[in-house]
């Protein structure tokens, strides 16, 4: 029988090699006052450390580099405006492949700035009249472009599941992996790790509050739809689960929790003033849970992919400056 | 023939010994965007990342370690405001040893109540009536306790030798080691490491501008005294080096840089927008010199000491904020 889900281990294997050599194996950071907070022992793998400054490489990569030498050639296509245009950017620079990158007319202009430096074209498509799938599916047929997907593609999914294969590798067994939730990508891909590498650990899913459709998902049996999220966790504004993340999820993954913004922001200012990192609000979702007690995970050890830290420092001081770090209590 | 000098590498193995398990052994990161600033193959060693935020955990450590148990169960006592004080506390806390530290009354509430948090004492004294320097010697002989100095020291400087020693370790031979300098302690045990484990290595000191007294030092040939220098450096305003490293620099380092506070807050920019850690600005001494040129490394391999992360995140915004990072070119 054909394994049903789009990713098995042996996907992951294949993407660590992939990537090496060509992405960092970021570190993972342990700290004595996290651990206090938590009541537990807690293993943080910095993906904001990663190149392009979040965990969204790994999939890029993997996926453009099993593209065939032809269709490296004529190019790839991605709708984004954060971090997997960077990725894939900065993919399509190394192995020398031409990046278009769809962004709405209204996307920030430093994001496109950052993109342009790592040598992809942006496209630009006035978001409300037009739909930018529709504009980057127009640009596959006319150029023969191959369409990287942010998170719903088998090679983007094991590509992200390489970061908790590392960690497990690095740490050993874990009873808990804690993971920020969009998409499901990086979900999906470390579910599969751990199911391999630490068969005990729960796996478990952070999105913001104001956007749980995966938990709404998971409960209901089928991929809701929600309208884009109001929260600070830009990199979690996603409005459906993917088709291929859903099954994984389905099968591998029996809790999601949510975090505020307010929570988000705590947490920033705890990663800035205990762990010096820059941490974007997305990539605070797990941490956020882990910290704020959101699941009692009391004397355990606990993993939590710190899955990015793009974001501006104006915004980062806004952010971290309005709220005060954990209490001793 | 004895040697002259405080210490010698074998100091610095037996103080990596003592320090294993205790310490962190702090990730050696890399940037594409910093090498390309800098035309060079940079390395940085992430002490912003070590136990209490900075590399003065090394040497205090080290030190106390090393006392007796008699010494260890009467305490120590340091005079400090800054991360040796943290140190020293954290380290008296590991070691079960008691810890006074002696702060002036105005020093930041911040720091006091850091310095509390790690079961230290904070003796307060009256800047500009006492002495701090008399108040601790005062406390060493009524308690029999034993005075742990932030740099001028054999096992202190030993201590702080590890980092660098980590980081050839994990890098192998450099064409030049940059590192922060205030009293010389972390750039005399780097010096010896470096004559030990790259011999062909330039060890190359970075001060403030506006208290380069340890270049003026080297260049007279004699250690001179500077009145406390105005600079956001606040862990380099010694006004003096030390008389057990200023030797070790004379047969070591041949060459003292300095950078301006303006190329500090451009650095500290850097670190944060590129590389997502938050440095204090003393811990970007070494960087801001390698990453504005200062010394010409094109084509190097090049070390860089981030000494400290501990920075108010308040501060930092205001420091980080009112600067530009580095164009292009």
């Amino acid at each position: 029988m054909n394994n049903p889900l789009a990713i098995s281990y042996e996907d992951i294997i294949s993407a660590s090699e992939v990537l090496k050599d060509v992405a960092h194996y970021t570190s993972v950071l342990t700290s004595r006052q996290a651990d206090e907070q938590a009541n537990a022992k807690l293993f943080f793998k910095c993906e904001n450390l990663q190149r392009t400054g979040a965990f969204k490489f790994r999939g890029a990569f993997n996926a453009m580099r099993k593209l065939s030498a032809d269709q490296q050639r004529r190019g790839v296509v991605a709708f984004s405006s954060g971090n997997h245009a960077q990725a894939v950017a900065l993919a399509g620079r190394i192995l020398n492949t031409p990046v278009r990158i769809v962004m709405p007319h209204d996307a920030p202009a430093m994001k496109m700035v950052a993109t342009r430096a790592y040598g992809a074209e942006v496209i630009i498509y006035q978001r409300g009249v037009e739909d930018r799938e529709a504009v980057a599916h127009r640009l596959v047929q006319e150029h023969a472009l191959s369409l990287i997907p942010p998170f719903d593609h088998p090679d983007v999914i094991a590509g992200q599941g390489t970061a908790a294969k590392e960690l497990f590798d690095s740490v050993g067994q874990l009873d808990y992996l804690f993971i920020s939730t969009g998409g499901g990508g990086l979900l999906a891909g470390s579910a599969i790790a751990a199911a391999k590498l630490s068969p005990q650990c729960m796996v478990v899913g952070v999105e913001p509050e104001a956007g749980n459709d995966v938990q709404q998902s998971l409960r209901s049996g089928k991929p809701l739809r929600i309208s884009v999220p109001n929260t600070i966790a830009d990199g979690a504004q996603t409005q459906q689960v993917g088709q291929l993340t859903f099954p994984i999820l389905q099968a591998h993954v029996k809790n999601i929790v949510t975090v505020t913004d307010a929570q988000l922001c705590r947490q920033m200012r705890f990663f800035a003033e205990r762990m010096k990192m820059i941490v974007e609000p997305t990539g605070c979702l797990a941490a956020a849970a882990v910290m704020h007690k959101v699941v009692d995970v009391a004397g355990a050890r606990v993993g939590v992919i710190v899955s990015g830290g793009n974001v501006d420092v104006d915004v980062f001081s806004s952010l971290a400056g309005t709220v005060k770090s954990f209490s001793k209590n």
